[in-house]
């Protein structure tokens, strides 16, 4: 990631992904720390190689970065403020007298690539956490997944970026719920509010979500989940193929 | 637009525009035809300074190349694949012995940066056509809307940018309404429908689509239009402040 040259990638164009998990009723992201002395997270990110298409790039920055393969990744937005840059970082580097990130040198003309304005795509995913374990790349000191209620504070605008990729996700959840992976293969009905919740962070009325979820005819309806209290049951639901 | 140098512009990434025009009961799309001999159609588009952000980039080149200025544009995806470039276009240029675009005449160097694969970035927009005269730049020889269902054969991937603006334009409808100025300021709910009806190709019913326009609560109702038979006027509508 960071021994970039001209010729292979594009230059001042990047992409940072957003990858958030759910569980025990909240939403996290996973974050890689950079190993350098100090305290610098950023979303795992890259650039695009000439050869690979941007979702292409996307998917093999998520792999090197976090050992996260073949996932629905999602472009939502770009980010180009005319001032956007590594400079923060790169003058902290300076100050720590470090001029290498992770076990990764960066030569003169690399640092000069890396300092310029960059243009990046934001993509988002939302992964089973229970199937992904993620690993750290040479660049990271650790990796990990953040409550997004108590992200640390990110480098450049990442942070920023979360919060865009969570107005995302909530404006077009209905849509994705059958593209992404939150739940298990069958679910309730409350299971499926608690998502909402999370992802919305408020609560929703349960006649009314009900209604809402089941006008949407995505859902297919299973027996009854076994509590061993036959009337309460809840009935489980999974996605229609 | 194309006199550029790596200097000014960053390069391979490129920003495409799709504006959208409402009237009588159809949605239209602004689109110059390039000076060449040939029949050579493309969404108005050009590149990002170094010193503007993506934003300003694409008022100034929907400025340079239409006339209009100071409208609502949202960006709705990137178009990265990994072989996406002007190949066509420069192949029927060189077919044609012509090395100038319009007015102005492409360098060695020139050609060989616009011959490169191109990331863009596609922004769209509504527009009050009775508000806006577009006019042709430099390297045009006509500008003019074509009804979305009868638009020409565009380069590149030109229509399939269309295609996902309408698309883009379909899901977020319900939220951008106030953004865009698609109706005179006071309006039917009939002429509310109709627009609708425009966008998604198909029609609604009239209750149910009152009821879901209601529901948004973004509406102030005014006084009923005068229409001389005062059991049958409409209220006229406007959006809220």
């Amino acid at each position: 990631m960071y021994s970039p040259s001209e010729q292979n990638y594009i230059q001042q164009l990047s992409i940072d992904c957003v990858i958030f998990g759910y569980w025990e009723k909240q939403l996290n992201v996973l974050v890689p720390k950079l190993d350098l002395r100090g305290d610098f997270w950023a979303l795992p990110g890259g650039f695009i190689v000439q050869e690979e298409s941007i979702d292409q790039a996307a998917q093999r920055i998520l792999k090197d970065r976090t050992g996260i393969r073949d996932i629905y990744l999602q472009q939502f937005r770009v980010f180009g403020e005319a001032r956007r840059n590594n400079a923060e970082l790169l003058e902290r580097m300076s100050e720590l007298n470090q001029d290498k990130l992770g076990s990764v040198w960066l030569n003169a003309k690399e640092l000069e690539w890396i300092t310029r304005r960059f243009v990046s795509i934001g993509y988002y995913a939302l992964v089973d956490s229970r199937k992904v374990v993620p690993r750290k790349s040479g660049v990271d000191e650790t990796i990990g997944w953040y409550p997004i209620k108590q992200l640390p504070t990110l480098i450049m605008d990442h942070n920023e970026i979360v919060a865009q990729a969570l107005e995302a996700l909530r404006s077009t959840i209905d849509q994705k719920l059958l593209a992404f992976n939150l739940l298990p293969e069958t679910f309730t009905m409350k299971e499926l509010q608690e998502l909402y919740e999370a992802i919305f962070d408020k609560p929703f009325a349960r006649n009314n979500f009900q209604k809402k979820i089941l006008d949407m005819n995505v859902l297919e309806r299973l027996e009854k989940k076994f509590t061993g209290a036959a009337n309460k049951a809840p009935y489980l639901y999974r996605f229609q193929r």
